[in-house]
């Protein structure tokens, strides 16, 4: 991350990319667990006690499956896709909002064809995310609109 | 606000407003330093550190021209307007990203025929805004951009 001060304004372009704003892909390999992400930091300043980021997925992409004490507050930005919180799995769209509850497995899929993007504003100070286990992997499973939200 | 934990989804309408989410018209009256602009708190949780908020005015509306300790991250999510940090007064549109730092006048104006909303992140412990003075006004209007924002 950039540690200077970017300026007051930075505007957007038409691919969500930022002007002034590093683009992350996410470095992948065969064990990843996520596929075809970037993030972008929108905001990171000692004044805030919250950052703000952009996570975009390229079809068929998806987002860590993972949980952590800390909470998210998610507003869905371009396109559409699937969200797992808990046991529910729904269909979100932009400017959909979605909270991520402390020690909730999470996960966002390109499910439609389409890229899809959404904002994560997080607290600065917070936990690391847990990977889940083979065993916390079968439990989810037990519920059919979970397994099917997590293929095979 | 409401004081009950809204739903983990809560999906958006094409008119920018939320499932669950209050839509809160700024009361005015001629005294009022600001005009036509709405609010909606998207995220307040006790486990964030900040909050998200939408702010929405109508076409000639604009925010309260103040200042104030603590710092605001913004993303433009409607439309286009104009918009004065400190000495800086930009045309902005959809996505763009304004920061406002500590103790900067900063106001945002509906000045393109059109709704303009921005979405802004703000720690959610924070000083109270200092609205400018006869004094403070005049020194900004030495500069002709920012005259020309505030208009007469």
């Amino acid at each position: 991350m950039d540690t200077e001060t970017p300026p007051n304004f930075r505007p957007g372009t038409d691919a969500f990319r930022w002007d002034g704003v590093a683009y992350q892909p996410y470095k992948q390999d065969g064990e990843a667990p996520f596929k075809d992400i970037s993030r972008q930091t929108l905001f990171h300043d000692d004044a805030l006690a919250c950052e703000l980021r952009y996570f975009e997925m390229d079809d068929k992409g998806y987002s860590t499956l993972e949980r952590h004490e800390h909470a998210h507050a998610v507003m869905i930005l371009r396109g559409s896709g699937q969200c797992m919180v808990g046991e529910e799995v729904r269909d979100v769209r932009q400017f959909d909002l979605v909270t991520i509850p402390a020690w909730t497995w999470h996960q966002f899929r390109a499910t439609a064809g389409e890229a899809f993007g959404f904002l994560c504003m997080v607290n600065m100070t917070r936990d690391r995310p847990v990977l889940p286990s083979e065993d916390d992997l079968g439990r989810m499973r037990a519920n059919p609109a979970v397994a099917a939200f997590l293929g095979s």
